[in-house]
């Protein structure tokens, strides 16, 4: 893939950003993670989105499309360091979350996913209603904890007895306002790898695609068992001192 | 498609108005979307249906078939203003939802979409046993209701601080008497693109195939997550002067 | 499949009988059935089964397969009249639902499908708490009750207001001896085209391969929707005088 | 497949130790059976793993990777006599769960899989509630018990009337140092296919790959419908004297 590394002089060099037999091409990843997630529930209604960081270029999906069904020549291409888009389909809108995708990009993250999954929701509004609305959510001693990395720049993952926590920032009218609250929450919890909204979904980022799907994965399995543990009257944590943290 | 914009004047040229090797022809749209749906439990055991206009034709599922299973050939065409049948395959029965379909087409839509989904059937019972048989479905303050347009005429969709509110017609022991009342409703709420039926599932209608289908995949989604909430003790809305409205 | 109808000299002959490129024959539709039921969690972990009649030929499920990989020559063929086999699969046993399904078949069914689905399990355990073991599961009022034929010999389908029944029988340590019970069911309640047996699962038939599963669907589909009701506290029934029935 | 039994000299034959074009060597069951998994939920997030025992060659998913992805050339081979890898991909790890499926093949398994299913966890961490920390997951009259066999050595499976119970052990840090509990519950429940790890999922064997399947599928089946059972109120086991086995 290294003749995409230049950024495009026409209107071929901009399509061939996209274009590509190698199944492992950001564009065709994309597309081939966005038929997943629509499976998993995760963008139902045109909802969520993801996006590559691959070297200085950005591959987004765009906005208001069935994820299902995206093709290559509906991805947009950004330049990493000019913002510029290198490659904008003409019918298309880019998606709102473009500003919350450089915000993890910037922190050295290579792939970001967001999704409107129902049990994110679900435990956004229970984390409110049970420890209040300035707490993360917070599981321990559960054995999927151990597909979350450390955090960025630390090796390994988090331990069996390490307590997850994901702070959740309030949603807002429209998707690009979350970015400042999305980023000082970034800042307060720099170990995080995801990033709850209230009543509208979850926010994950990897340093490359395989670790975002991973720990989008991790999470969501997470987050229905922490839902069905609410169901069964089982707690998420067995010490009583949680939920104390505040953002 | 131009050539389908004629009527047929023979038995060759009705059997051209359903096949076509474009992918986006009506016909097959609809054997595509009955695929998905049966895949989401909205259309079991031969319930459901969906239709498409285009120009002055009007596309429909046949009654009583396995929705997985159907083939362009079994699609019905109807003169949108005739209301007579182009095409009529002779083993099939045309389907029962044919005049609703209708009340929706003459309003504008341009494709609608029935299913017998259990989210929406639950939603209707919890409706009527906590706020009354007159009352909609009403919630507010999530992220997905940004999935529904504002209205017919209207640019856009809702906001996430707006209201969704889905009227709730009574069911009838023959569905072609709901049109009735599906109707009255419209007419009430001529701002929705949905409604449901008590007992029975919902009608949902958008100003083409990728509306009508990312509409009913929206509501699809707020209703199990509704559902969802009821079970964990969570209100479906924050202030307390709801569910006052009557149909 | 006119050749089909004489029955088998010779190993080849035999071998022929299941053996056919066309998709609507018996063996391989029940292959393509038993593939669906898998992906419904019907016939997990071997469980269920599925037998076609095609006039005097029966054709069988073999005990013990995984019922998503059944292939054609898994096959067993039955003639009805002497009900011995026409065709053996040498390493396979014939199922032990045989005589039920030929309780079905002999009552003018042409297709039989056995489930251990969740739902009928769970609404058995339900009606035998909340309304005693010799209580039929009885709902009424939703719109699937409409995928449910009148009963054998009637024309049509059970209506809206028609309150559905369908008995439950107690399980056996063997299967094969659930027959006595299963018949007494069938003659005391000879228009029904399901039994649930307690515990373990449902029995349902149809005149054909596409009533026989429509009708299991739209059964699957009502206690589901039965079983999700349980738990949000909403009644099977508006009239008390429910579930006096006893078998 | 004869050729595989002798060791590999060369790193050709290390090659052909897991490329064959037969769907039923390991290798291929090994990835057939990850995608399985992967759709039912039992390996999300890279969880879980899938060993196959070939005579004297044990085959072995990896760590950390996307269980739907895997290809053949994943698979790690290890030589069941010296312990030793007689292949071993560079750029992954061995699952840390090599010892733990080594424990159950030395017991007579032909394959082992391991799942992280939610509802094998909520089991463990209702019983834990409900019984105290040393009792076994128990349930009787539940017709799929039947999918589970009697014991090694034993001729055929368990009947409706018998009462499975499958063992529970506490997790660690660390998979690895679930061997030896692991081994002090095959131990003491020599007749077990299964044991449980609490917070973590399920470790489930069978003498070939058709039956650790099968027992797999009918367990997670009997877990599901023991955490429904729970959410309705109704009990796992009809007598009072249950749940005082210890372990």
């Amino acid at each position: 893939m290294a003749s995409e590394e230049a950024n495009p002089k026409t209107v071929d060099d901009a399509e061939q950003l996209v274009q590509s037999e190698d199944p492992q091409h950001p564009s065709n990843l994309i597309c081939e993670l966005c038929r997943k997630f629509y499976a998993l529930g995760w963008v139902t209604g045109t909802g969520g989105g993801t996006s590559i960081r691959y070297h200085d270029h950005i591959f987004l999906a765009p906005s208001g499309v069935q994820k299902e069904l995206m093709k290559p020549s509906d991805i947009f291409v950004m330049d990493f360091n000019t913002k510029e888009y290198l490659r904008k389909p003409s019918v298309l809108k880019p998606s709102a979350c473009t500003p919350l995708f450089l915000a993890a990009f910037t922190r050295g993250a290579g792939c970001c996913i967001h999704t409107h999954s129902q049990w994110a929701v679900l435990v956004t509004l229970l984390v409110e209603r049970d420890f209040g609305q300035s707490a993360c959510f917070e599981i321990e001693e559960i054995e999927q904890i151990k597909g979350i990395g450390k955090g960025r720049g630390k090796v390994g993952n988090l331990g069996y007895h390490d307590r997850l926590r994901i702070p959740i920032i309030e949603n807002t009218a429209f998707e690009e306002d979350l970015t400042e609250s999305l980023e000082v929450a970034m800042e307060k919890y720099p170990d995080t790898y995801a990033i709850l909204v209230r009543r509208h979904g979850i926010y994950v980022w990897g340093d490359n695609v395989h670790k975002a799907k991973t720990q989008c994965e991790s999470l969501d399995y997470i987050f229905q068992l922490a839902v069905e543990m609410k169901k069964l009257g089982l707690p998420w944590a067995k010490s009583s001192d949680t939920h104390l943290s505040d953002i």
